[in-house]
């Protein structure tokens, strides 16, 4: 199996988080996409997704996958032995909830405002982005504060709790983990009031499927090239 | 089991497909939700479903499940033979890879364009709308332009194939043809020569757990106050 996608960025991270949890590190070819080159937005690549969006699964016999939620099943039930979708229908159903709460309160606002509030990616995206939302600072400004509320959301969610949709570590954790890690990158931290939400980031960082797989690393030459 | 929702809406109608599909019907008591009045976006409302959108289910003993894959999740595992989410990881994976593309260049630009390009569903909901959004005409026809480039797209993934993602009736189906619904009630109809799209959308319609459940059977009530 091939993954098209870039180390460092949320979406990918999420996908790297399971394939460490269901021990299929060593079984993927990890084919690189050049973000800031905006390689997701040519021809070739949008053969394979036409949501122009990374991460991207190819099986052997060439059929694609994208969207980290259906990447996500397929991994996680190759085996039989679901660990981070869900094995009952509460469990499935408590999962999909929290985690596209997580896309829709984290991961998606993050994304406007860092695409359209901060240099984001840099120069090559441009040309790629909405004409109507460019430049539209008080747009930009309310995206992050729909962050802020979703931090203090999820934050909410894990008093209590240990974990955002059922015990244990599932796929809506791994969004929301994507999405702080993200928001971080967007220049935007957990508050130091939100105690639950960081005690739950800690415990997350520790997992030894996440290790090493928070969504920050980006590669040196990516970083040297966003100025980080 | 109850079923907070509204009776010729896009969202509710994936739902009660599955549940007809699923032979459920009887088993779920609806409770009318008023979105013309904005009954959604108020406090009682939000306290089951943060995110103000119907569907949402209610089980016996006070669990709340929100989002229609989340719910269409739970209901379809709940026999142990899911018909809609896939049996095999290879047909989980596609059917929530094409479920999500029908949201995303379907029932998402569709809502945006209905919401900020028509008069929608009237006064009550103005005061809940993003006021970046409100006025902006092209923002609205950018949607528009996105739902017709989602048409094409599905029109083209179903040359050759009988059905969205898998080679039955599925969770994808079941989104596309809602989007499609919403698009009709949005005032966009899908263009002749989109002739597979249009194919396909009969085949569904004539599916026994489909009849009668499109989505654009608006109670009485609502179309008088809709001006339908």
């Amino acid at each position: 199996m091939k993954i098209y996608d870039r180390s460092g960025f949320p979406n990918p991270a999420r996908i790297r988080i399971v394939l460490a949890g269901k021990g299929l590190d060593s079984k993927i070819e990890f084919v690189p996409v050049d973000l800031i080159g905006a390689e997701h937005k040519q021809e070739a690549f949008l053969a394979k997704n036409p949501s122009g969006v990374v991460p991207v699964l190819e099986l052997e016999d060439g059929t694609l996958i994208s969207e980290a939620t259906a990447i996500t099943e397929y991994l996680d039930n190759l085996d039989g032995d679901p660990v981070f979708t869900g094995k009952s229908p509460l469990e499935k159903g408590l999962i999909h909830m929290m985690q596209r709460r997580a896309e829709a309160m984290l991961i998606d606002p993050v994304g406007i405002y860092f695409h359209y509030g901060t240099p984001g990616l840099g120069e090559a995206l441009q040309a790629f982005k909405s004409p109507e939302w460019q430049g539209r600072t008080e747009w930009a400004q309310r995206n992050r504060q729909a962050v802020e509320e979703g931090m203090r959301y999820f934050d909410g969610i894990l008093r209590g709790r240990d974990f955002v949709a059922v015990d244990y570590f599932s796929m809506a954790d791994i969004t929301v983990f994507a999405g702080l890690a993200f928001a971080e990158a967007a220049g935007m931290t957990v508050p130091e009031e939100l105690s639950e939400l960081r005690a739950w980031r800690q415990r997350v960082a520790d997992l030894p499927e996440v290790r090493n797989r928070s969504g920050q690393q980006f590669l040196a030459e990516d970083a040297r090239r966003l100025g980080f």
